[in-house]
This record gives C-alpha cells, structure tokens and sequence, in this order.
C-alpha cells in the first residue's frame, strides 16, 4: 500500500544548506582541492539521560537526498546575487550530481555513542556540501526512532498508535515521526498521508468538538456507530468519563443487536488509573471484555509504565507530542566530521569535541544471541563479530533498498537482542571498545597536530 | 530579496491530516451536519515554566494552507481503498475548498494562555478538516519565535545568528525556524533557503573540516581571506584557541596591507567566558578592536545569560539546536476546540482541559505604552482596550498579507511594551482577565451539559 510519489518525497531545494558549505566550497574550489577524495563520520557523542541505545534510522531519505541533490537556474541565480560566489564555483554548482560513497548502518540497528552511522567518502566540496541536510535527515528520524522504542519497550505489547502529527515541527516532520515510530515497533499512526506514503496502518478515534456537534453524547456515539459499526472507539471523557462509557455500553448493545461490536472507548484526561479501572468494569459488567480501553493524552514511555505500573487496566495509548518532538531530549549530540582527506587521516581537538580519526568500522560481538559488546575500529581490516557499516551507495546510486517491514523487524530483534539492562528505560551504558589501532592513531596524530 | 515559488511553501497533500478529522467528515456528511457553521478556537492552555509570554507566529503558512487545500485524484482513490469512507464524502472532498472565515491575532502580537491566537468559522466539515495543520502550523512558529524572543532578551542587543538547520526536526522546520527566529530579533541565518524565500540575511563561518583540509591552521585562515578578505570569520578553535587567535591576527594583518579587514574570529568549544576574554585582549592588543568575537555551541537563552553575566567578551551569537528545537520547551500545549455550532457556544468539561465557550475577543490595554492588562470576552460587543483578533480570512480567501519585516517590527514593539518582569527570562505571569459575561456563559453551559 506504499505509494512514495507525493510531494512529501521531493528533494529538497539544494540552497536548503548552512551558507558555510557553501563559502567553504568557493575556496575549495579557488584553492583548488575540491575535489580531493575526503570522507566523514556521522556520529552522536552521548545518548540523553537514562537511554541505553539508539536505533538509526532516516538513511533511506539521506540517500535520496544525495541521489537528488540539484541546483536549479533560478537558485543559482539567487547565490550569484548574494555576491559570495564566483563563476567557477557556481558553475561547479550547476552541474552538481553526487559522485560520492556511503556506508551506513542499516536502519532498526542499536547504535551507541561515537560509532559512525553512516561514512561519505566523495570529492571534499561535495561531501562537505551535503553535511547540513545528511545530518537533518538521519537527525530527526533516529531521535524519533530511539525515543519511541521506550514507548514500545514501556507498553510491553500493548497497541500503541502515533498522534504526534498537530504538534510536530512541521508536517514533513509529521510523516518522519510516523515512520520513525512505525520501524520502532508502533502498530498505527493518525496520519494519513504517511499512511500512503509508507503503507504504515492508519487509525483514530473522534475528537471532543464530534460529541459536542450532536445534541447529547448518546447520539454522538449513535451516529459514529452508524458510519463505523465494527470501528468505533468511543471518546468518553467529554462530560463525564464514566457516565460516557455506560453510553458507549447502550451503544455496545444496540450494535450487538444487529450482528457489530464496539471496538472500545478512549479515555483523554482525568486519573487514567482510576477510571481505566473503572470504565474496564463497566465494560466487563456488560459482557464487553474484548472491548478496548484506549488512553491518550501527554502521554510517552513515562506515563505509560506509571500508569501500568500503578495498576491502570488500559490496552493502546495513542501517544502523541511527547514523542513525536521527543519532549525530554529532542535532540541528539549528532555530528559530521572530517575523519580522512586524501588517505591522511584527521581529527579535530576542540575541548569536549575531539574526534577519532580515519574511516571506521563497528564490529558487534554477540554471545548466545546477545550483543556483548562493540568494537570500534579502523575500517581497514577485520575485526571479530558482525562489521555494522555497509556500502549502501556507489558512485551517487544508492544500492541499498529495503521494505519498511524489514526495518522495523530489524528493530525488534535488535532491542530483543540488547542486554536488559540496556533495554530498560532506566538504561545502562553498552559496551562499545576502541581498538587499540584506532586509538594509538588518535594520540599519535594528537601529539603532531598544527 | 524574498522568493516564495520554491517547493517549501507548495501546500501540504491533502492526506496530511490526523485520520479522525476524516471518519467525523463522513459521519457529518452522513448526519447532515456537514455544512453546518462551527467556529473553533486555537489556543494555548499553559507557558512553559519561566516564560512570561509567546509570540504569535505561523499565521502565513496557516492561511496559505487554508487556500491551497485540495485533495488529488490519486489521494482519493487512495481513501477509497482504506474502506473507510462512502462515495457522498469523497466527492466532497473532491470538490474541496475551504469557505470559511478567519480571525487571528497578527504574528508578532504578544500572547498569554487561553487567548485565541486565530478562530476559524466554517461549515463544521471543513473547520473539523483543517484543526491538524492549522494546529501544526501556528504551534511551530509560534513556539520557536517565542523561545529565540528569550535569546534576543538575553543577547541585549549583540548579533544574533540562527544555525540551527542541521538538527532541526527536518528541513521544512528549519526554514520556519528560520522565519520564527527572524521575527523574533534575530539578525540572520545559516540556512540558504530561508534567505531566499523569506528575504532574511544569510551568514556563516567555516567549519573544523575546512581548517583541518589545509596543512596547518594558517594557510587554512589565509585561504579563506583569500576568497573573503572582508568577510571572514576565523573558526579558532580547531587545535588550540589562542594559538587560533594569534594566527588569525597574523592573517589580520596581512589583510589590512591589502586594504582589507578581519571581520572576526569564531569560538566553539571550551570555557567561552575565559577564552572569549583571552582572545578578545590578543585582538585587541593588535589593535584590532573592531573585530568580533564570535561564539557558538549549544547555546541558547540561558547560556547567552550566564556567559555576559560572568563578563564574557562576546559580540555575536550562534543560536543552534536549543533554539531550533527549542530544547527545554519543544512544544506547547496548544489545542483547537469547538467553542459554537450555529450559534450555540458549547465547551467540554474534561478534567483539566476544560474549555470557554463562543468566538472571543481579547482586548489588550494599555497604560503609558506599557501593557497592563488582556480582558479575554466574546466577540460581540465592545471591551476597553485594542481588540487583537482581526479579520484575516473570508469566504476561503485571504485579506491579510504583511512584509516580513512588518511582522519583525511589531515583535519588537509588542517585546518593548510588556511589563519588565513578564519579559524577563524569569517571566512572570501577565494579568490576563476574563469578561464576566463569558464567565457567565461558561457556568450556565457547564450547569446544563449532558
């Protein structure tokens, strides 16, 4: 059900950059080592406070990116009048195609501070001209992608379906979160055009403003009824939460009489442990056991484990800001970074900043199916275990393509393979190792550095 | 300079939408109360700790997506595929086109919880469609030009540069970033695109990649002033700041033989308070007072404070991700609610979430240009004071276009006029007073609900 033509997938426009690639391309290009073969790393130093682990994600709209990357008449136009560029660079600019490599991660991988999850390795004012969006894309979708697997890990089977879309940064944001929080391991989201673009199942319910656009909340809930008969989650709480689950229970059995069900109620403010308990009983009473109690409302992975931890009798969350703009860590300490120019590696030293140099591979060694530890090293060799970093990318074409399904199965036996305590929302750190090759050019390159 | 026919600011797909606002549609269509006029009421219930005010924002994109709504073809066969929906609905969605009227509050206007920042009036299909991305669009600017507000405050002046692109949550936000944070006081931006659209400055510096692509930190400065020997900021802290700091005088000087002047050098790492103060003494020491000392790396309001606070040397500010996401606030808690249905006002009483009924106005007084009080009433008469919601919208169309710039220069008045203690960092509340008349109405509605 994937439909991937709509205007959400476009490229962006190629002026969407920080201006310094673009200043720094006019003097590679003037100083005439633009197209000198430099490769980055793209990492993240720390994981918020209690993660564990991060599942990568966004690499299918980074190498779409790079496929797409184009500087259109009029864009060019716009640089000239800017007055920063001269005519060699931007002639560079009119016939740029990415010609570059990339290696990644595969999304739905764990990943841990300082490994890479994705290398570009391309002529250096090309792969320096893509930092800014390469970054963006692989960004958001990993946060989005870590933050909702606590949802997953805290509902422990539960549904879980994404409401984020009207308080996401933006739309295009809206659809990233869906599908970042679809590979993470939610069952649904709200929006429909993610829906369409990613073949995720779509879901709702009904808002306040539909119960209140009737003359009583029974006829609302008749009326929904009436469209959805095998579909309706009742929205309970609009006057009074459990008064309106007896309603959705008269509404259980006028639909009972004509061959449907109730599919359940939602329940969206109040103490959800309370009247969960209490509309779960109600419910039951009325022989409606397999009717579901949904609960929204400010929720993510926090409120969740209070809530079932607290004895709450609730079977979906639809979970919406909180996760969807990450609400306690809405950014990563994500970072692009020269590593190699011309087959001389580099690093930078910048107090709290300082990088390891060279183009790496991550090696994951796993006993009985867990992942024990990581190794971070050169990626001139072998190390033992599963090397993380493949080429997904040649010459500007991506040779990497998998179905969403296969990402988010990626994404369940990668947390299911975690140690607990890594899995657990009070996170431990993971074991990742720097191999003594990698740090003995570090310190040598250190004590040489200009 | 601005530029608004690139791919950005196209209209959303009309599948960008929470899937409920859909289901209601056709339950409305199969009611017959489709076409019935509701107004609804966008609004935010709470400010984030220690924000006195917000700024209202998005107001732009709201309307134009408002004009452009359409649904395709290809995304109505794709409805009809989910089985969710009956040809009499679809077809109205096929000939789609909002009808309705607006009244907003112009972006820039200070705003308090519970004011309306915009009201829609429409048949009920159609105001009910369009809560998820009016919500969306108003939700992000105006929370971003409100957080970079507070960097403004904090900055007293100096410059003040977005750089927030590569981690904002996709690159869609990252322009409206960039828009917000213009409005908000900020001088320029990173982000090419924004330039362009939006007309705002564009600004940068150069990156550790560029410094560590030259054989040593000097012919790395030199390079650079060659291509930009009056507009070049020195990024010094690569190896070793003050070590940077002396190289960027020799280059310096160099320039002033050539006639040309070092615009400045840039900190992104270490103790910015010590450095900052280092390096602005061996500048100014080569008498180069005039050059700037610019500083970067996870700052926002808070960091701005307590570095100028502890005498830091600091002319310029780059203002990333806090800002760009506005990391301790990312979101806020805004909501769209029907508040009448062909004259009849309406609330809904749901335990911490309850609403006031009826299409308001809010009317701000002021005493000797500074702002004393909001009276929040309904809009069907007169209160003391401005009356902020304007008509911006009628019959599907907008009347109400403004030059950025316009927006930027009201921010500016609107900041200057609060009272001392609601614009600090430290904001205290702002004495927002419901009419009588609409308390009035709310208790009598609650008495009677169903």
């Amino acid at each position: 059900m994937a439909d991937s033509d709509t205007p959400l997938t476009r490229p962006h426009s190629g002026l969407l950059v920080d201006l310094y690639e673009l200043t720094m391309g006019e003097s590679y290009v003037a100083e005439e080592i633009a197209e000198r073969e430099a490769t980055f790393s793209l990492f993240f130093r720390t994981l918020p406070e209690s993660w564990g682990y991060a599942l990568a994600a966004g690499l299918e709209d980074a190498l779409r990116y790079l496929e797409d990357l184009r500087f259109a008449e009029e864009e060019l136009a716009y640089l000239e009048r800017t007055g920063l560029f001269g005519a060699t660079f931007l002639d560079r600019l009119r016939s740029f195609r990415f010609s570059g490599r990339v290696r990644a991660v595969p999304e739905g991988t764990a990943v841990f501070p300082n490994e890479p999850l994705l290398e570009v390795t391309a002529p250096l004012v090309e792969a320096q001209l893509v930092e800014t969006m390469v970054l963006n894309e692989i960004h958001l979708q990993t946060l989005v992608a870590s933050k909702a697997a606590r949802s997953v890990e805290a509902a422990g089977g539960r549904l879980l379906v994404d409401f984020s879309l009207r308080r996401t940064h933006g739309g295009e944001a809206g659809s990233k979160v869906s599908r970042a929080s679809y590979v993470a391991g939610f069952d649904s989201t709200s929006n429909v055009l993610a829906g369409r673009l990613y073949g995720i199942p779509i879901a709702g319910t009904m808002a306040h403003s539909y119960v209140e656009s009737f003359p009583s909340e029974l006829e609302a809930f008749r009326a929904f009824a009436r469209s959805y008969p095998d579909n309706a989650i009742l929205l309970v709480d609009t006057y009074d939460t459990l008064e309106g689950t007896r309603r959705a229970v008269t509404v259980a059995r006028e639909l009972a009489e004509t061959g449907h069900r109730l599919r359940g109620v939602r329940l969206d403010s109040g103490d959800l442990v309370e009247l969960s308990r209490g509309v779960r009983a109600i419910l039951d009473e009325a022989g409606l056991e397999d009717a579901l109690v949904f609960a929204s409302g400010g929720l993510d992975e926090h409120e969740i484990a209070d809530l079932l931890g607290a004895g709450a009798q609730i079977g979906g969350f639809g979970v919406g800001t909180k996760m969807g703009v990450s609400a306690d860590a809405p950014f990563l300490d994500m970072a692009y970074k020269l590593v190699d120019l011309e087959g001389r590696p580099v690093l930078k030293l910048s107090a709290g900043k300082a990088t390891l140099p060279g183009a790496k591979q991550v090696w994951r060694v796993r006993r009985d199916g867990v992942a024990a530890h990581d190794l971070l090293g050169l990626d001139d060799g072998h190390g033992d275990g599963e090397p993380l970093l493949r080429e997904v990318m040649r010459d500007g074409r991506s040779v990497w393509s998998e179905p969403l399904t296969t990402i988010r199965e990626r994404a369940r036996r990668e947390r299911e393979s975690l140690p607990e305590a890594v899995r657990a929302l009070d996170g431990a750190p993971y074991d990742v190792r720097v191999d003594p090759g990698l740090e003995g050019l570090r310190e040598r390159l250190a004590a040489g550095a200009r």
